[in-house]
């Protein structure tokens, strides 16, 4: 097995396109042939120092040509409407991509509602969901996979080995948290250091467009449009996300029999016996995930590193999916404790 | 107006303590004149370096007669089960007390039902549960006072309001999160710092002693007995406690208005227009309370700085009252921000 | 004593103007009559959400001539530069000037050489620098006080006690540690919370405009032109400043002996037996101080809270000598721990 | 290439235990084959539960009759004292030893001074000093390499190439800060998060045990016993080590050029044109190193992951030196940013 595969990483200056550039450096198969950003012309240890004599290369600005020239698959770590315009270019190319933002994740309809007028209707279609316990099968033969979003790949893997308990009369409630990393590379008073230490506080509330995305997984898994309300925080802390997830049940069940059983043959998803935490699996691939039950309660609490499986990591394994790899092809798990 | 009432400090060793002697300080009627640890026999400034040259003063082994020969009341910063000894002593010597303990904040059977048996029964019939905006008129009479506990302060005053309006068909489920300090002074893999810096966790879930209190006082106030569902978090902060209430509501409301209503006269909570932090508050007596509706889910919003609105200085508001002053006398007003 | 001197704060959006207006809303005599930043037209607890319900008022656009109608002395908590405009113009009109800038602390010379042409040389001429322990009886007098640097107030305080036993043929080598608040509002890849958490890194290595201030109060002290060597860092908290001061003595002595016996009058000058840390004097008006000798080499250790020591609560001392208070009038002295 | 060098990590509970473990995970050549603590009898995911699913393994008591039955090299994760019987023990069967703790590190004279008496003084004659860009070749050959402390590894590398150029006669100030996982996984006021959160403070002035390894160090490179003055800091963060050095030159130089042609052959130390910071380098096995001039000053900036290159993986790089491997085999290069 060779480094046979290009791989281009568009958007390389944010947190996202960093961890792209971090797992891809020592991917067996792939090799990175292209690097950009929105503007480019700089060399890329500028952009991160920590990535001196480790890799240099030139940052281009982006040019479908030059992709087209290089590269079998892309990875766009763009924001949304953005990648619109790149992977309406590259796929008539024969290129495939994995798309990290949310231009594909959505029905179009909900899409419009909640970011703005979908541009790409056509390869909107065929784009798959790229959540691999779920449509893993269907990666395999994609040419456009939606990278999931970071709260929705926490929830959802959460939920879902319970979705034939739930008692869809009542709401869904998802209280999380998330690391600064979350809030993007954007100074703002927000992500200022005085703004978020020694403070935490919820942003979005009731209205985060995670929410539609959450609700339609899961009715796309279930049949049922559950009340998925959900509120994020932002935590002082630099990367991982914490869900609790508060429901009622239509059943008694064992919650961790549930979960053991449900993830019993995935190797990037871990039951725990007790709450799990951020730390245990930042800088890591997995989603840990923990549950109890009290009386027709149920209480789901999941955690992953929100730049890594809730994005970069995730994007990798799909890639290695689309490419008939290994899934788990140099995708990190171990963690950067202490 | 002199410095002509006398208190003592028992357990100032401790967080709560600290922050008691910290008010104390600039109190214009009460003169600190006992202050003792379990241990005793050490300056303060060794106990609490930051005091030095501000708080000059011997600390003493806890002791009755000493105490009754100086004070005309005492704050107790004790673990839960040691305060009752204190109490039962000092009550009979005519020295009023206001109790930082569990001890007698519930009804026996919920007391001992999740600490432990109850020596003294008589005197937990004549505990005022200290929450000024519930049971002002009370604590102005009361010879002891049971101090509320960090949580219980910060959800009890963010429900209360809307009591009328929810739905006791259905769990309430409050995901709170606590700043360090709320795990106390005790060293342990939890309150190491590796342990809890950049990590965010759940502990006693649906378990924790704050559950039942929360409880027994939304049904003391309301007739009701509603099903709480309690699960905190630790957070890597040193001060500062924040709360999340999901419930369902029986009729429409606006949550700004009911809030704004409910404590228009009350100076120690602050109604927001949009969700709180905890560093707005940290450092003071306050507790912010935001709230917002979704159809007819109700999501309401605390916070308080855990050591001082949720002990300290709610503990001097308590004394204040007791001793026939202002109950805002020396209340810190002015949040620590930056 | 009634609250009958009339004071006004230029530049009340930042931290040090915050500050500013945490110690004078429970400043005895002075009364807060004009609050104003460059651009006004907002009220003031929107620009700082913690003194909701604390301090209400209107902030305005800076005029002269409204300051002029209602102020007896002003603090200008403004950047460099923009000061001189408005001391040139009050201090004609009689009003008393406390200024937190730059503008007025050094030499003509040295200001213009590390800031810009200075444009006030007439009042430069009578500007005291506001140290109390060094200059406190010019200060009483003074119509303009320049309010010291952060790091010149904690290196000074640390330093002047042992003026008469530094070996001046050496260098003296001062590396010094910030919090972030001192980096300010302004938001940037320095001040991003990923950027500075769990990091630290010296900036303005031994280029800090600090440097020439410092040198120029040691040589005014002293008559001896020291070879200062200043190297600040950045460290992941949000306020207080510690500095390591490294050079040689000329005689032997007892440092702990020399700081008691210098400082044993001042109340604001603290001396511990052991390293100082930064969180025994946040929140307070204090510096503290620790030194240690090893033959011939002195280790000097001190520290302040950057924006109180090191600006707002030692220009309110400024401020209190100016008006014929007692300097210690509404000074916090008591720590933010825990 | 197979994994066929059997090893063994002693002291597994600790950060350094768990750090060597993280590292031999993905090593290509060594196997671990036994993993003990001093007390054993435990899973090994209890100990780190951020290894579960990971690496599975039953933690042993540490024998030295098992660990001669299956390990070709052993990594001693212990405190200093402890290590030496293991070493003397050990070695005498023909395995090879990587201690990181001092016992071996130090000539007996100094080590018995600081430490202990040494039980083992046949075996430190044979100790190699464990820092590859020095003592490369002799550990090739060496069969007990005693791993450097990770002040004295910072410190060294930034201190060594300017060895020829620095004035004796003039002492050499170190002001170096380290991360909490320096203080090791103790609990103890100073570890407890509200002891070092929002804190920065200077311990052991003048008297850690490293400033003689560092002093020992610099005199066999030079022949010169140089005037090494050390004050370490403790700093709010998990990991990473920042040294500044101060010190007088005699003679001028161009220290970035110095810097440049001392390390242009070594793959792990980075120069950097700009100050330092600890976040670009932790995660890996990279010394990073900045210096600048002024006059006859000389500052020296350098950084390391404490228990990485300051421990872990430099002693990884020295066994797969000792085994005649790539030094570089395994070693982590990619930072943890952001």
């Amino acid at each position: 097995m060779n480094k046979s595969i290009s791989v281009a990483v568009i958007g390389a200056s944010g947190y996202t396109g960093l961890e792209l550039l971090k797992i891809l450096i020592n991917h067996p198969v792939f090799t990175i042939t292209y690097v950009a950003t929105s503007e480019g012309g700089v060399m890329l240890d500028t952009l991160h120092p920590a990535l001196k004599d480790v890799l240099t290369c030139h940052v281009e600005k982006a040019d479908i040509s030059q992709i087209a020239a290089c590269c079998d698959l892309v990875f766009l770590a763009l924001p949304h409407q953005a990648s619109m315009g790149f992977v309406k270019a590259l796929l008539p190319l024969g290129i495939k991509v994995v798309d990290l933002s949310a231009d594909y994740r959505l029905e179009r309809e909900t899409y419009e509602q909640y970011y703005c007028p979908h541009e790409d209707a056509k390869h909107l279609d065929y784009a798959v969901y790229g959540l691999p316990e779920l449509y893993r099968d269907t990666i395999k033969t994609a040419s456009l996979v939606a990278n999931p979003g970071c709260y929705p790949t926490a929830v959802i893997l959460g939920l879902v080995p319970f979705l034939p308990f739930i008692d869809e009369q009542f709401p869904l409630f998802i209280d999380a948290k998330s690391g600064v990393s979350g809030a993007g590379k954007t100074c703002s008073p927000t992500t200022h250091f005085i703004g978020i230490n020694e403070n935490i506080f919820a942003y979005k509330v009731l209205s985060h467009r995670h929410e539609p995305e959450i609700k339609e997984k899961l009715r796309l898994q279930s049949g049922i449009t559950f009340d998925v309300n959900f509120v994020p925080h932002l935590i002082p802390a630099t990367r991982g996300e914490l869900i609790d997830a508060y429901m009622l049940l239509k059943q008694e069940i064992d919650p961790i029999d549930v979960l053991k059983a449900y993830y019993k043959d995935e190797p990037f998803v871990r039951i725990f016996d007790a709450p799990v935490n951020i730390k245990s699996c930042a800088g890591t691939n997995f989603c840990d995930v923990y549950a109890q039950r009290k009386g027709n309660k149920l209480y789901v609490n999941s955690s992953v590193d929100n730049i890594l499986r809730g994005s970069s990591s995730q994007a990798v394994a799909n890639a290695n999916l689309m490419m008939g790899l290994d899934e788990a092809l140099a995708l990190p798990t171990i963690a950067y404790v202490p």
